[in-house]
């Protein structure tokens, strides 16, 4: 189970390998010079059980066959990496339980008895469990945090987001959680003090807003600036994803931290140390 | 009146001189290598007429006093530059198109009676007349024309402004002008394309639309960017106002042009040889 | 052999079909509404003779077969985009100009006799010409070409540009270009004004110098920004590549201008209208 | 001498009074509403000693006499700011230490000798020592080093800052103190990993690494970026100083913390609340 008794490389396993992120997991496994795939699941009925998952995710043969059943290949898994669905991932947290497994979730929409199974396994294994696994944007939600408590309502906030033209809603999800992290800081609740967009006689700006506004066009897969802006000097926070591996990449990089902790439940800040 | 006959400096004659904009203009005069203060006009009735017009602009004694009628220093004068009411503006056009001296003027708000004294002064004397002065936002504008025209619709445009928080209303005329540009490049109305700030479930973005963002914060002076979004790649382009002394230097500037012009009516992208 | 004969698409034909340009070349085209794949050619011997364009390119079946002789398919072909070698393109030129087929060239190395073929081919067909096809690229050329003679040398500028951490020269071959058509525009040699680098007791800003910048790190495609900073405001104009594809729909952009042109040379700036 | 016992106001010392930072010093302590100028002071012999403090700074008469002689005034003063030369802030720690008067200092040069007096006279007040007042630049130090924590070497680091063409030397102070903060973070020395500009056949970045460019133009008052590059994302942390001002008011901000201390030596960072 130690990363000891497998050798040189932390043994990893990945849930819905053939999906649009399982394949990106299998990717950044590879990449990780730390980590090698061990083990690759899919659901049960999947035209892709028995194919090679090397293959599969276009990186070439790696020998480890794609199987329907975590049980079957529990033991040869130092860290299960699932991004997929609650009730799937609700069965898999207890396998991992049993087995004492670590665990990397990136699966969304608990419900609270699943949360519960959540709170029960990381008893018996120790589970990193975010909804983002972006390095950058983690770290930014700390900055930000910092930022907003060293200025207090002396600078004036304003979010910028920017995403490509298909995206049907505004602000990002990721926009709100920045402003979020600074109101929050600033003893403020968002919906209190966020400013959409300003046209017409605004009059001028109330201290304590926070204004967001959403660019939309090409293909920009995400950028996000957050400006505090005293009277004599503006402090910027940008985040700029360029490929959506880093969320992938991301995981694989709390797979291994998380080898080597406790049990317990997880963030990413903690994987980050950005909660010394 | 020519500046031959003058000597090397071309003389330079301020209309409000104790104003504002006035002591920008009388400093950058004074700045600019070629040319040199040689009269300083304030209204009736103002305290500071027989002041000296070096120190009314807190830069030290020129020697040049303030006075309240144009007729009497309109001989000492190659250009003057104006900068103040409708009203006043309207005498002073047709003293300097009876002199033949040449005029940069900055005022707004003509009626339509003063745009024809405008049109006949300028059938006599050189003028230049420009809603703004900035090199770099005449530029701007020529240069999104061009970019509008490259792309036209591939590339997704959006505006974002910036300016301080006391600022009353949104966008700014600036932005407004650039949008505009855009728009008239492509053969749009800018009021049928424009869109002031998204949020909630928005749809995927509509070819053709221009998006318009407004900061506020802080005393930022005046920052804007315009993106052009293709799908592979994005123009921007981008001025920021550092200091308000640029609009008063940008019309010295057009004086030293102007000076060598024929009779007639320029604007500030003729000074800036952004028409040729 | 003119538009109209074959239908409604441009029909395009793609030298070096397997290549990784040529398959990106193969994407664009199908890309674009207003072209289609008609001929696709690779070098004899290569074991993707034979093969279907459209799976050569990953984009599914097109029913194209990938052949080894040009002259074999000229007839079918309204424009053909070649981005090979100056000897395989010295071939495909005299075969073009033989059947007034037009072209797209995108090959770089040409030697002094091979310029001579495309002049005179260019004579009985229409070329275009260009060593970037990148609209972007091409049109912050033009208006980096408009900024520096606005300004002159009252702006001090600044090149910034942004690669991925493998690229083993600097600047790039693009802030080059960049730099040099500030400096053309001023009347300056590029040579003699350029900087790279500051450090230590640098004295004051040169006049006139052109500051060159090169930002190195993770898998950054390509980022420009030109400052023109004058005392009192600042332009910028930025270039940000977001994906290589772009540069293959600039061609296919350029081959869908060049089928309606007299015969003769052309380049990217023709294309996109900045010339007019 | 503590606040309550001096009524509303937190009343503040400047030292220089008739200097360029005294006079900021001077306008930031009335434009604090929790602090009020209760003594100037000048060295002897300056002419401006018996002026009025507020007409000196040009922000109109306050009734405060500009005086010669700490000693004379240190009983009206809660907190006593002090940028100017080390002998003269040698002389006004001992004084200041004896009357149990806190202290804000921003000069700089101190000989060893001099640390020792400042060493000596933390242990009798409450005193701020810091290079930088501005609350932009110690909040990025700050951010800086959590971001080079989070990153390791897994994102490269490159540091750009902008100032105005008459600077003389390159690198700015500031932008090492920020390359420093993320050398130190990563274990390194910032001699052995800087890279000062990139030309010719550079070869692939090396890992660790830390470029430095400095940009000069215009009048630009200090800009500093630096990047994080990974391979899937960024993370640009910015400080952009709009007016100098910003240093006289986190001077006064610091001198509204101070008076609430034990006695002690404190920095800018324990001001901002970044050390907890």
């Amino acid at each position: 189970m130690t990363q000891q008794a497998k050798g040189q490389f932390i043994n990893v396993g990945v849930i819905g390998a053939g999906g649009r992120m399982g394949r990106m997991l299998i990717e950044a496994v590879q990449d990780n010079p730390q980590t090698s795939l061990s083990a690759a699941i899919e659901r049960q009925g999947s035209s892709l059980v028995g194919a090679d998952a090397g293959e599969v995710a276009a990186i070439g043969r790696l020998g480890i066959q794609v199987v329907d059943d975590l049980s079957a290949v529990i033991d040869d898994i130092d860290v299960l990496i699932d991004f997929s669905l609650p009730d799937a991932t609700e069965q898999n947290m207890q396998i991992c339980a049993e087995h004492q497994v670590a665990m990397v979730i990136g699966t969304t929409g608990f419900s609270t008895q699943q949360e519960q199974v959540l709170f029960e396994a990381s008893k018996h294994t120790a589970i990193v469990y975010a909804g983002n696994y972006s390095t950058g944007v983690n770290l930014s939600l700390k900055l930000l945090n910092m930022a907003a408590k060293a200025f207090g309502t002396d600078a004036d906030v304003e979010v910028i987001e920017a995403h490509h033209k298909h995206k049907i809603d505004a602000p990002s999800g990721t926009a709100y959680m920045m402003a979020e992290a600074v109101a929050e800081a600033r003893g403020q609740h968002l919906k209190d003090v966020a400013n959409y967009g300003r046209e017409g006689q605004t009059g001028a700006r109330e201290t304590g807003t926070i204004g967001i506004h959403a660019i939309r066009g090409g293909e920009i897969i995400g950028d996000h600036t957050v400006m505090f802006i005293a009277d004599g000097e503006v402090v910027e926070i940008t985040h700029r994803a360029r490929a959506r591996m880093t969320f992938a990449a991301g995981a694989v990089r709390a797979a291994t931290w998380i080898i080597q902790q406790q049990a317990g439940q997880y963030n990413m800040q903690d994987v980050l140390g950005l909660n010394e």
